[in-house]
């Protein structure tokens, strides 16, 4: 038996999420299926972030065992041949060493979360980032997410059906900055909670736009109750973008 | 009668080109068609690079005519308004100064071309660049690139069906440039033939495969002739980003 680990990139908008649902497709039934149809095998596919319906990934990381040996390269381009005409694409695939799993030996995670901030509807980006017509001024956003990093109970950003043990979390980093009409939010831990990084933006949005201070944001993040945290920015700007080991 | 100019950023996926045909939907008859719904005035885009089937924009620019007095904020948002859910967008409406023409007032046009250079399929840049598996050698294609720039005859790199006066053509700049697996060549000219940088691309992926060096395509080009050029690149990856007057 070989444990494989894969990277894999995915366009979210067409899942009901990475995780297998019965209410539609999602990128893990559609990695299973494409590796059954290579292999013969049916296997059960792990990752280290499960990502919500219409969130996309760069670089997510995944593993399974196959019974059969085979080569790297097959394994990859394999799968990919499968999973066509879905968006969800092997970039990498290696034998993973003992004990490898693509979620519990997680040492890190990487989102990015990326506004397009203008008054004109997205033509190429929809799907693929927020629209936020007012203005936003990122530096401001940058000096409140300031607020948010270190080790915290952040139950305020926390969505109510997250099943982690404890609300608390070190958030390593949380980087706003603006390239032209875009905003890009980097977002740096271990692990997150449920919805944490689109609760975050979504607060950070607020100050963005001026009608919430850096003070309203530790104030939020102290009481410990999502009720006082801002809205949760839609799953289209969302991308999972590094996993590390 | 006002003259407006508008900037408009298009997906060009799902059209059969700018130019409004009888085959297809078209971004002229999209335009149009929202413009009359909003001003209930039936007018004639006019456009300053008239896009393939395939081919998108970030910055195209287009004028057009209204007998009415507008805002510009309302030209914008109402023409935005009724093209939804097409996947094109007006990002700036101005009244044009006396005698503004799109096409015949442009002094220069600028496109992009996005190669995606790795083995694993595009997950989210399907329809957005062109995926070539095999290993591309930038640093090689740049260098050939120079060979095609200035005042020449352009024949070897025009379509058949291309209705310019002349084959000869002043290519201000084609600067090919790699940032990772990315590989974007952008090309500078007043106006370009009919295929003219999907067919300069065509040929420089030749020799950054090593399969043509930097004297062929001086050799090409000298021969002015169609059948001495690379391939054309698929529509893909193309993109008019700016036009200048």
């Amino acid at each position: 038996m070989t444990r494989w680990r894969v990277t894999v990139e995915y366009d979210g908008t067409p899942f009901v999420g990475f995780q297998r649902q019965t209410n539609g497709p999602s990128v893990q039934a559609a990695l299973e299926d494409a590796i059954e149809k290579f292999s013969g095998e049916r296997v059960t596919v792990h990752c280290a972030g499960r990502t919500d319906a219409g969130v996309h990934a760069l670089g997510q990381v995944c593993h399974f065992d196959l019974e059969r040996p085979r080569t790297a390269d097959t394994v990859r381009d394999a799968i990919n041949a499968h999973l066509r005409p879905q968006p969800v694409s092997v970039l990498t695939a290696d034998e993973a060493p003992e004990g490898f799993h693509a979620r519990l030996s997680a040492k890190g995670r990487a989102y990015l979360y990326r506004i397009v901030n203008r008054r004109a509807p997205l033509a190429l980006d929809g799907h693929r980032a927020w629209l936020v017509q007012a203005p936003l001024d990122a530096a401001a956003m940058h000096d409140a997410a300031q607020r948010l990093v270190g080790k915290h109970d952040f139950s305020t950003f926390r969505a109510a059906e997250c099943q982690a043990k404890t609300p608390v979390k070190t958030l390593d980093a949380l980087v706003v900055s603006r390239r032209g009409e875009e905003i890009e939010v980097e977002a740096r831990a271990r692990s997150f909670l449920h919805h944490q990084v689109r609760n975050m933006v979504g607060t950070l949005k607020l100050v963005g736009e001026g009608k919430w201070t850096t003070a309203d944001v530790a104030a939020a993040l102290a009481a410990c109750d999502r009720a006082e945290g801002g809205p949760t920015a839609p799953p289209d700007g969302l991308y999972l973008i590094r996993v590390t080991y």
